[in-house]
């Protein structure tokens, strides 16, 4: 029998898919130029809807898989959603409810930075923001609360996928040490002060803690329609390249093409031509 | 074992709960009295908060079932919503996109006018309204749709319920001589005509069609944590009176009441007290 599978033994560094500044460069450049493309098509087919989920610690380079990875799409049909605190509002609704009012139309992509896995995350990590929740009250404590939320998520991802909507999960798995090169070289740089708190280091004191709900989180809200993608994110540009690969081929799989036109739709552009360079318009 | 439950040997009218409009009166005084206080600790407590879904044909008496039974509680914790043609916004989302964006927050009642039942209702009974949806191709079409929706609210509504949210369905089931006769009414009162259309006549006519949706979306989607109340809707004074009894009977079972106040808070008002009482304030 296999061995469960656990974060530990998962790695945060692989062999990089480049051997230069310029190899990385030139992939980068081929896949978002598909990937504009392939939305182009998404966007006019208007059946499918993609939605992408980044999760990873703090540093782990959301952000930056984010700006880099999406940098040629057309924004008019992509939205970003960053998730930190909520509000009363929010917090007073059902716990997919923020998430759902921000999820992506037919033809479009959305992506989430934090989503409403945070919900068995940080949610399951620190007692305090679980309580802030206000659900009944003995409900968190009764056997089989989490196994609910993991079971209502995927109930969910799978009514999202029947309905068109296609999920990308990537879970951005950071060493801690690296994340330490990364606050430390934050403190370098005076541009990124402002993203510093002692957050930072609360997060790091609970790192084994954060580590457990990820792996928990992973090995029960991995299924068949929408799988997690762990990536190695020791190597930024190696997780750009290997998330870009993933959501190319993700879009390349949809049965999309431009909407076929027909006799009717052919005789209009015909005839609306043909006013045009006619008198009327002379 | 028992034969499978049918509309059509469910009684559209039964024997009234009153014997005079006097007693009618009585006992409904009664009902909005309750619900209005409970609607109060509701509010307070601000852990559960309550849907109640009205379907029916047209005439049903949705509209005054609404009126008559949330006569006496506060709007500032109430809201209601009907749903009529979805925006094209609406259509570019999975179907259940509309309806959880109204749903109640903690302390809130909500009342759906129609609901996300009309997805498995007029979208099953019209094959026009579901092309409209634009699901992936072939999707309709393949055996299991129906179920999958069907699944898919339940499940929805069993989440619902675990973080906090009861969920009451009222059917109003209405025989066709006693809608032929509230169509024949309305067009008796100039003040009811703007609710006359021939979609009236439309849906008469497709009675059997509507019957069957109805039949089957009662038959898979009541379920432990939310069945259907199929409410005898011939006589609409005896259908809120049976309303009215159910809304109150679920307020009542569940745990909620005023927040206690701790000793803490209890010196707060005795300070606050003092202060408006002292010289200050004089």
């Amino acid at each position: 029998m296999a061995q469960p599978e656990t974060l530990a033994n998962r790695p945060t560094d692989i062999d990089p898919l480049y051997d230069s500044k310029k190899a990385y460069r030139k992939r980068m450049e081929e896949f978002t130029g598909e990937l504009h493309d392939l939305q182009r098509v998404l966007y006019a087919h208007q059946r499918f809807s993609l939605l992408l989920i980044f999760q990873g610690m703090d540093t782990a380079g959301k952000d930056g898989a984010i700006r880099h990875v999406m940098s040629g799409v057309n924004p008019q049909g992509c939205s970003v959603h960053s998730f930190k605190q909520p509000s009363e509002e929010e917090l007073s609704h059902d716990f997919l409810w923020r998430t759902t009012r921000r999820l992506p139309r037919r033809g479009h992509i959305g992506i989430f930075n934090r989503s409403y896995y945070e919900e068995v995350l940080v949610v399951k990590a620190v007692p305090a923001v679980l309580a802030a929740q206000k659900l009944p009250e003995g409900t968190s404590s009764q056997p089989g609360f989490w196994a609910d939320r993991y079971r209502d998520i995927c109930h969910f991802e799978e009514y999202l996928h029947r309905n068109g909507t296609r999920v990308l999960k990537f879970f951005l798995h950071l060493s801690k040490d690296e994340q330490r090169e990364r606050l430390l070289s934050r403190a370098g740089e005076p541009d990124k002060h402002w993203k510093i708190s002692s957050a930072d280091l609360d997060s790091r004191a609970q790192w084994d803690d954060f580590q457990k709900v990820y792996e928990e989180c992973l090995q029960n809200t991995s299924h068949a329609l929408a799988p997690w993608y762990c990536i190695p994110a020791d190597d930024k540009k190696n997780a750009r390249l290997i998330i870009s690969h993933i959501v190319v081929e993700a879009l390349r799989s949809l049965p999309i093409a431009y909407p076929e036109v027909d006799a009717k739709q052919k005789a209009e552009v015909l005839r609306v031509k043909a006013a045009l360079e006619g008198k009327d318009e002379g």
